[in-house]
């Protein structure tokens, strides 16, 4: 049996994981992401917490097949990164930096769009051919898997789904500058601001009149309890939840759309509720697609780096 | 060398041609389609052109590596059609069938996705690795190809990016039944639509009112000899196609975009008009295709359906 480390790159922190070469995750850990100096410590701390678990655990090194890293900004074929704002990073081949630091090959990628990949091999795209996979977090992300293979994009931005333009109208600013992208509504941050603006416009009374800080997580639960306000809400992110996944098929038309991220806990009542608006949305011959809850959380960004390592090497 | 047909059939006449195994078309000619009964002449009309073709030319059967047919309606790998409204076809395995009528090996695509594969490998794509082709027609089609394969979606709808929606409060009901298609907006007759509202809703004079019927073709004239209104019109129009590529470029990421269709005769003054659009919707990570005017005309489906049969049989 040979063996392999997935290793996803955050912000706060990198996830580490020990796989075999069937996919099965044996042991996983995680290590503090030090941004500072331009993130001039994260290999280093990653190559060093590698070769600490093989001396802890014996691990004979002529089985390792390789190293899977997954970060959080644009990274090419190649290994070479294209700046990652979040941890400091400019141009560079981290492929060849870590493989230097630790030994072994190592095969990078995009960190949504090797998130995508982890579901696809295990999780929610796990049987199917080709799948898009939509991560409603904070911001929202994407990665899209057809025949096996991550479509990067020529630029290293394939499935950079959060910044579609939804709505041309919009008034607010994005994140990235632009206004109306989808991230501002789907996300799970464009949950609450659309429950502010639907508490700002509407006279009714609701539970989440009581609540400062409201979370995504408030408007479903109010919803669940049945909430009038909190249900328009909701309508109103199906909506538009609906209308970008039907966007998503016309051009992939892929057999499944994974979805994941913190929003994603709401899990049926999701799918449930979005669904007849992307039918509403959706070109018919377009509509086959399925569509599922991610089942990795946390892992899937370990897991896909890993299968990244064993396509490459394996 | 070794020889080929590619046959487009369309809702009015069916495209042929003849090439040699390097892809250079020796001969091309169309006969009409004959749509009554179910289209049930359809195929074997394309079988008698092909072989007295043959007859006539003194081909050497031994050496046509096969023949490539392109439909207007989806069409899976193995050949099977799922209904073509234009000719009056239901399901059936168009590949199968072609092949029994000529004793040829054929390979079939849905006319747009074979369209984009010609521009692909021989037209404004040519070169590229990744590629979207948008036609500008009386529709809006489009086709995606990656690495030389074509995305054709899990339920042959891969690339029907006609049909994403493009601005969710619109009125007006596009032919598929829903509202706010790009179609509506960035085809020939979105032009024409564009024109429409501008005229009613502004008092400006312009060459354009005193004009029945307008086209497409007529506003960019007018736009060209520098109609006020008509530029306006383009402004409108060029924001639109801006808007809808940018998105694509979030999902796709390719090294070009290849724009065809009637649109496209306004060649660079289209580009030019286009692009600071393009940049103000797209995510900066997504803006680096380069964007390219088809150059196989009416030609790009059969180019295209010769190269499926040299992909599979060649």
């Amino acid at each position: 049996m040979r063996y392999g480390f997935g290793v996803d790159i955050g912000g706060t922190t990198v996830k580490l994981a020990f796989f075999d070469e069937t996919g099965m995750l044996l042991d996983k850990w995680e290590i503090p992401t030090v941004t500072a100096d331009g993130g001039r410590q994260i290999l280093p701390d990653v190559a060093a917490s590698v070769a600490s678990y093989i001396k802890d655990h014996g691990v004979d090194k002529n089985g390792v097949i390789g190293i899977g890293v997954g970060v959080p900004g644009p990274v090419n074929d190649a290994g070479v990164v294209n700046r990652c704002i979040n941890l400091g990073w400019g141009v560079f081949n981290i492929a060849q930096e870590l493989s230097q630091l630790t030994g072994f090959a190592v095969k990078a990628g995009n960190d949504a769009n090797v998130a995508a990949l982890g579901e696809y091999w295990k999780g929610g795209g796990a049987g199917y051919t080709s799948m898009v996979m939509v991560t409603l977090g904070t911001g929202v992300g994407g990665g899209i898997v057809l025949d096996g293979k991550v479509l990067h994009g020529a630029h290293g931005s394939g499935g950079e789904i959060g910044h579609m333009v939804l709505r041309r109208g919009e008034t607010e600013a994005c994140g990235c500058g632009k206004r109306g992208c989808v991230e501002q509504y789907c996300s799970a941050t464009g949950v609450v601001r659309l429950a502010r603006r639907h508490l700002e416009a509407a006279q009714m009374d609701s539970c989440l009149r009581h609540r400062q800080n409201i979370t995504a997580k408030d408007v479903f639960d109010a919803g669940k309890a049945g909430d009038g306000l909190a249900l328009e809400i909701l309508e109103d992110y199906y909506d538009h939840l609906g209308e970008f996944l039907a966007d998503l098929c016309c051009v992939v038309d892929p057999e499944v759309v994974v979805l994941g991220g913190g929003v994603c806990k709401a899990g049926q009542m999701l799918l449930d509720g979005m669904t007849p608006y992307f039918h509403r949305h959706v070109f018919h011959a377009a509509s086959g697609a399925k569509f599922a809850i991610a089942r990795l959380g946390n892992d899937a960004g370990t897991y896909g780096t890993f299968k990244l390592v064993l396509d490459a090497f394996g």
